[in-house]
């Protein structure tokens, strides 16, 4: 045990530019279809919502995208992340694999999110935009960019979904120490808010609705633009500083990975860590095995159908070609918030359909038993979604064991639990339950799908 | 903005002896006197407590002492922690001065505890210990102890002051992660315990009953130690590792503090950045002015007395020369759990004594207002204890501004303040209380002091 632990690189070796995956597909991406006609939209339906860097981003081929330097200097408070070999949990699990992580809990918010929320709002900043207004779950996202909105002189408004809003009060109290205007959603603020509330007083609110008030509040005031967290192609570009980072970290290490593992919700994180190195494949390198983690509760990559689906449950965006379960899905209330997403990112979802990765799917309380032998071996406790990739790299470190393979393993640990003690608390007491999809429930949601005349 | 922003130095610069402080004091501590006889104690008395290379280094006088190699290899999961330059903070505060902090929230649970934590658990496990019994307020060093004890295979019993068990279920949790178990005291399982549910059944504990039952259960039983997680000459010597590594990081920056500041609840983070420099300075290196920061509602070395007094409020310790408010002061109850004692480490009391160092306390307003601040331009959010230091380095940076100086500040960032979001909530909210000390209080607890015929 007396080797190196943390593979650290030195501030000048963040990257200078994002990798865009795009360059190298064998296939180009389907378009995104307007709803209503079918046909693909251009920029300027985007403009009301993102500004034009973003949307120049979210159609790029170019390979390698310069990083702005403001950007870069906001990443130098906690980049380039560390990445570390796992010694005593290989020697917990006694095998011969060699297992690495690439950590994002670093972060001020403390996960992967800030890397593209700085983005965001640096170009927003630029373009003169004022306010930000987005959605948030269990509340990473909404953290996330009042942190970067802050640092960029921006408002940020968050539409947080009413039931976590009332049960994570201190997501809340981080986005307002951030400086952020966290409203439980469904709010009186918005046309889509105050339809729900009239029909539902009580409503505990979803993502979908949330999206709805957001996307309204920045479709109706010209100084507001909208973010998102994950799905968009911009969004995956910007996280490839982790991966990015992680190939040079594997070369100090003298090592490269046969595998490498991310957990998967709206696919950012899993692309963030994996698409530089398939990019690598894709141009002639070295083959790797690629692995994104999904929960059963919400196998949309496993379990859902390759179809041109609605990003929101309010239908509100545009048609994107995706692995879904149908955006009326509702998954069960599992504790890695972060995955209950009925889509995929389109990149990753091509990317899957084309046979270049695979998907795995597992239950929540393998998962945390995962978890708390991540946490009881390495010291940090890793956030639900993140448990998914520590359960899969397990797994395959426990087959290499039977096999007396010594394969070299990478997965991304992508934030810490310190804001989810609850989920361990419950695993803890035996209280976890173990929620598959519902069958009948997937097939009506995908009954649903919409039909589009260019598919 | 484009220089230098974190400091980091490899794995194999983490530093291979701890300091103490004794072989460089102008004059020795105090004897530490046994209550009943007040004669001073010798190593035996401490043996069924503590281990005795744990009592060989409370009473040692060597300058260093080597970190075994076990030890340094669990640092490594986090060590060495960063220094940073806290450029943000100085173009908000538009002060001439530089600002430099040392970040122990990179540690598993979040604090510098962990530094002594695993010390601890390495050198009972060497003496055969089974099984470390300890007590904890807000539960910084409970966490920090069960993370320790589960690598050296300890079984690790906390006793976690009844009306913090309830109001931070998260921290238990945390301890239960790590494979501690978590007691509410008073509880059942001492005497100690018992008898004070015997007369007050619905008792929410305070640290002093926490400390009789965990000393009680070490007593009594031959495979059970006790373990404290500051205030001893020990626990102190354990975290020279901050200050040790600050020393080349201030190197690294070509630069050296004319202050350093940390704050001071039982004295170990302040005196784990502090001494290494203060060593320097007494082998005749640069002078360094060094501000200890204590709470105006627990103003132990502004306020109190120097004198023998007991370490906790049931009168089961030995007796310690050092600055106190009485052991059976109770302060208000404020945020920053870990500055609420009454005593002062007797190392670090003796050094005020002698004038090498000075103290401040400020109000917890303050202290959140300038933790705001911080995590607005910095982006992590500080430990309410830690505030204490950010609000003593930006009054220094205002008259850095002032006076048109630019003077070289170093401020230790003792930990993260995700557990203690509530503390963010209360104070965003307008609900925080600047409690200052009860005058009358002091005096009645002043007067209850120990009469020690060897002072």
């Amino acid at each position: 045990m007396s080797d190196t632990t943390k593979y650290l690189l030195p501030e000048n070796r963040i990257p200078k530019s994002w990798y865009n995956i795009a360059a190298d597909l064998p296939e180009p991406l389907a378009p995104v279809l307007h709803p209503g006609t079918g046909q693909p939209i251009g920029p300027d339906d985007l403009a009301p919502l993102f500004p034009m860097e973003l949307i120049g981003q979210e159609v790029s081929t170019e390979r390698e995208i310069e990083i702005p330097e403001p950007v870069r200097d906001v990443y130098r408070l906690w980049r380039p992340a560390p990445l570390y070999r796992a010694r005593r949990l290989e020697a917990a699990l006694d095998t011969p694999a060699r297992i690495y992580y690439k950590y994002e809990g670093v972060s001020p918010s403390g996960s992967h999110k800030p890397n593209t929320a700085v983005a965001q709002a640096f170009y927003n900043r630029e373009a003169g935009t004022r306010r930000l207004s987005t959605e948030t779950g269990a509340g990473q996202w909404g953290s996330s960019l009042s942190f970067a909105g802050n640092l960029f002189g921006l408002q940020v408004d968050v539409y947080m979904v009413k039931i976590s809003f009332n049960q994570k009060p201190y997501r809340r109290a981080l986005m307002e120490t951030y400086g952020g205007r966290c409203v439980a959603s469904p709010s009186n603020e918005t046309e889509a808010g105050r339809a729900i509330l009239a029909k539902d007083p009580g409503s505990n609110g979803s993502l979908g609705i949330a999206i709805s008030e957001a996307v309204e509040v920045a479709a109706g005031r010209d100084d507001t633009k909208y973010a998102l967290g994950s799905v968009l192609n911009h969004v995956l570009l910007h996280q490839s500083v982790i991966g990015l980072e992680a190939i040079e970290q594997m070369e100090m290490a003298d090592d490269f990975p046969d595998i490498i593992i991310a957990c998967a919700g709206g696919g950012s994180n899993f692309a963030g860590l994996a698409f530089p190195f398939l990019g690598q494949q894709l141009r002639g390198g070295k083959d790797v095995r690629v692995i994104a983690v999904e929960p059963a509760a919400c196998p949309t990559m496993t379990r859902g159908t390759y179809a041109y689906d609605f990003g929101d449950t309010g239908h509100l965006t545009p048609l994107v070609k995706m692995h879904t379960l149908g955006s009326t899905f509702v998954p069960e209330g599992i504790h890695a918030g972060g995955l209950r997403y009925h889509g995929m990112s389109p990149l990753v979802s091509h990317i899957l359909d084309l046979g270049l990765i695979e998907a795995q799917a597992y239950h929540q309380t393998a998962c945390f038993e995962a978890g708390l032998t991540f946490a009881r071996t390495e010291g940090i406790v890793p956030a639900p979604e993140a448990t998914h990739a520590i359960c899969s790299a397990i797994a395959e470190a426990e087959i290499c064991k039977q096999n007396g393979e010594a394969r070299t393993i990478l997965f991304g640990l992508s934030g810490h639990g310190n804001f989810d003690m609850q989920a361990y608390t419950d695993y803890l007491a035996g209280k976890l339950v173990d929620h598959a999809h519902n069958e009948d429930e997937l097939a009506r949601a995908i009954g649903e799908l919409p039909e589009v005349a260019a598919e």
